[in-house]
């Protein structure tokens, strides 16, 4: 094929280039004029390519757009370039902005929609929706969105710790999560003992479920499972205070309850937790879905080193993201007041 | 003051204490039964205290919950109990959980609510609201929730740089911000060159402001703020590109020209953004409130160590910060279909 | 006390201040001149404090120092000065840099001395170093200096889970982490097999001892663990391949083993591990000093905010720290050839 | 090709597999029994493969090591295995843990040599070294290693901002790095001044390089340089304080002269800096190898996403690895008591 030659335009205005200047990269690049290729000589990236000098003694260098100055010949369109990339490159030919898989800087609306998408596919397509949590999802104070998520049926099975179960039952009882008061976002006095003493009520009831149907329990994400019939599978680790009664405190008996779930599922989303996503990715096949949510990139960089390499990452705060994603799955969910934590689960 | 005696009830169910039982700390304990004060043998935070042997023969150790068994004598209550807090610790007389100023693990949606309160009262005073931002507002698909806030008078002033004012050009004029397409989430062919083009057609026209008269600029913060005849610095840093016209190259001019805005702010919000945060910092009174808004911890705490630690840190992620933010003090935002980004600036 | 009046000095030369100007908060500040106090018009940290005019126009300004000029008066020393510091703050009357917990930018040799001291003081008291780690003290190559301060006796007690313990056994006899060579950095084929065979090969031997007394374990952590006689506990969770069968599995059961240990312990260091961190946080006395070293200040942060507000964070990384502990307290240390890693372990 | 028939294994002891037993991954497999391809029916990873029952009752399925019981035929080896990669995936036909770019979980002792033989190599073939650094050197202590480096040769051009200049020069004046002791690591009263009393000091002579005239500056990283005759380029920041004389206050012109110093370059190393790391990817050839160390993984993928996909990204600790670096350079490096930052420097 030809690659034609390249097309000069002259700067008209110090500091601008002509309108269709070629941009360049800061790979090796080579421009053909007159049907000669001539290297460039300082390649840098996002610079125009100036050409001067005539015959043999012609150059095309690198100009940063500033020092553009009025009369400079420059390369515009991509007619007559050829640009070496190196062998080593994992993408051929390609040059590129944004493409690290960690990055926090994604337009996050438009991934709560995606994310939002697939979840709506998997049940049209009859599959069950795996949800994946750590106590993070109470702190942040999206309880009250992941309650509605799971009264609309968007949460089909839970893979948690003691944790959450723990404070989410807390921020029931008392409208706190590990001390902080949901509707002021500040410790209260003695909060530190509230998911302990939360922890022992249900204890005495002998199990999430009969506290719920005690009358203990009358809010948040453990009480909409348990009323919505969806299972859940809790199981310990060795930092849990209590713990529940319903939490496997046997890690390889937890890593069997939690297979025999694995089945019909077509959507994991994990929020929040290192631990029991390495450990749902552990487990599950690669053909299903998977996105990972944490503030933490190193929770999205910790999963895909561990085997779950196809695990799409979203670098963002759980609180807010599950918010927007109640928004956009569940009818009306606006008009509710449960932007406001605890008035939402208490 | 009579610290009272211990009151000590019997546990009746194993794996539970009674209700009112006292949760340790970790620190040092002693408890006084039988007008006797004893020590504490094991302190361990989240226990409780189970009393054991009689007369000189007695002891207090602490109990795991769930090696509570029916017939134990457990203390109960905050009578007759003494706590030493070290000479070091800062806070003489307490413990507690979630102090630190950096955690992510804080309910996101009433920070918000506290930050909106902050900026209504700003502007109830008569003052200005300050915003300092980076290019995540823009990447993060913030940009329409900002626009809606600048038009309901919500931002009086900007401070930020090159990369803010271009990929919201690069988001206005061409539905991407460093190539990544905002309403999909994902790079586009050639996307990489959009800023550098968008900076060479702003500075074709002059200047921002020219570009907003001459038609090519209808949409952005930019757009927003020069149709709400808003001031803003745009300050440079040696990474830029292009530079855009309206940036102030030299930064001994920059400070003195960020200086020029500070009278009569009331309120400053920082995001997304070290350098401009910490520069800012610098200039402004600690009498100023001040959020910094920062999916990256070290952002803040890099702030507070550089002579700002009155800034309150909220670690989340900037995208949704601001679409909440919009939700709480711009009434009707939701109705509109800013939600989805390049619509809504482009 | 007599506060006394402000000393002024001429400024001499452009952009520059007289030697011992006074350094400016950005609290609010009053200065004492002719015996009557006036108030600095426009607080900012590190600026001068010029004086204009005379009598009752007398104003004091603060000004960054290259805007000084010739002739200028400028306040010296600290006499007739006042600063107000906000009731809120916490710590009374002072300003400072770097005061945060969790920042990176320490002098680290200086710290792995302190910590070295604070070792050497605890084994010359006649008690316990406890060690808590994580897989990444392999993964970074640290593990040839732990067996140097294993085998010099300052490595008391162990606590950890199954992965530490079968990556550490991977290095020993494949030469990997989690299928990383550690003497070339990269990944080898096969290699993500490495760790799951390794256990394989243990649980065929019946224990870790075990397969030190046949031969098939003859180097790194937990071989000079068995072979100094000294205990380490092994707790399970839920994301455990295999596990060894030195691990214990039921997590109560685990803490209660961890409990057993904790007796005589005087020092406690926690290395890159959030999850045994933050379980040995739990039931360790707040009187045992704390040291907790990740290169992730979010391990940091949650250890402090569940409760052990006194553990001492450092941030760094983890393999060149124990690399520098080994130099300061194993005598003849840097003369081993075990800065590689396969040779130290393998 | 044959692909060949699986071979199996009978399990002969209960929670162990044979030893040559065929590791799963999490992908579609399919194993070929009696010339019959048949599906496995629960991809997991790290498991084996139990065959059951007969003829076309024949099921393949993926079992847990702890799993096995006696008896089971199990896989082993790789014939009649085919494993279906889904086309999406990056890398046909592999798996594999610790492909990540931004783990902090590498053997760090081999980066820093394999960085020591990047920088040897370009010194053999006669280019430069070119080191682009962060304040962070100092502030972590690595700066009487980087002394050593710059005396032995191994610092041809350097690149910073004001900041590292300047805390340097504060190190070397009060043996402080913003106010903190450096050899004790904590704050000193009145240090927050030490920086702007540096600066003023450095003012009044002129030039740094007068001030290693004048005697007032005797050691740290500037004075090394100025003494070797090495060129450094200092561009400002809007955050800067003072700035020191030698910084180039307008952005352009420092990039200007940023690349006037790239001729000759042939390694690049970036050290706790994003801006000028930044800055330097901006302008720098692919072609030159370009090692990015920081603490923070963001500033790796922030250096990544600015199209410098090629800069290979160490995430550990500055301070500890300037020092190793020096170890593995500089000969005789560990008799010199610099590990003891302010007196190497001061």
């Amino acid at each position: 094929m030809d690659p034609g030659q390249a097309v000069l335009e002259t700067v008209v205005r110090d500091g601008v280039f002509p309108d269709g200047f070629y941009s360049t990269t800061n790979l090796e690049t080579w421009v053909r004029i007159d049907s000669r290729w001539v290297t460039v000589t300082n390649p840098e990236m996002d610079c125009g390519l100036v050409v001067e000098g005539e015959g043999d003694a012609l150059t095309v260098r690198t100009l940063p757009m500033i020092d553009a100055r009025a009369g400079m010949r420059v390369v515009c369109g991509a007619m007559g370039i050829r640009v070496v990339v190196p062998k080593s490159e994992k993408k051929s030919g390609t040059f590129g902005f944004m493409e690290s898989q960690v990055s926090s800087e994604k337009p996050q609306a438009v991934l709560v929609r995606q994310v939002a998408d697939g979840i709506r596919e998997c049940k049209a397509n009859g599959q069950k929706v795996l949800w994946v949590g750590g106590p993070g999802i109470v702190h942040t104070g999206a309880a009250g969105a992941m309650v509605a998520l799971v009264k609309a049926g968007f949460v089909d099975v839970l893979f948690a710790g003691n944790a959450l179960a723990t404070h989410d039952i807390e921020a029931s009882l008392f409208g706190t999560s590990l001390g902080v008061d949901l509707s002021q976002g500040r410790g209260v006095e003695h909060g530190h003992e509230h998911h302990i003493r939360a922890l022992n009520a249900i204890r005495r009831e002998g199990s999430i479920a009969a506290a719920v149907e005690s009358g203990l329990l009358t809010g948040g994400v453990m009480h909409a499972m348990v009323t919505a019939g969806k299972p859940f599978v809790l199981v310990g680790s060795v930092r849990d205070d209590g713990p529940l009664p319903d939490v496997i405190t046997d890690v390889i008996a937890g890593q069997r309850a939690m297979r025999a779930q694995l089945d019909g599922v077509g959507y994991c989303l994990m929020l929040a937790t290192m631990l029991h996503s390495v450990a749902t990715g552990n487990i599950l096949p690669a053909s299903v879905p998977l996105v990972c949510v944490d503030i933490n990139p190193a929770t999205v960089t910790k999963l895909s080193d561990r085997g779950s390499s196809h695990a799409q990452g979203i670098i963002t705060d759980v609180g807010l993201f599950v918010e927007q994603l109640a928004v956009e799955l569940v009818e009306d969910y606006r008009s509710s007041p449960s932007l406001m934590p605890h008035r939402g689960i208490g």
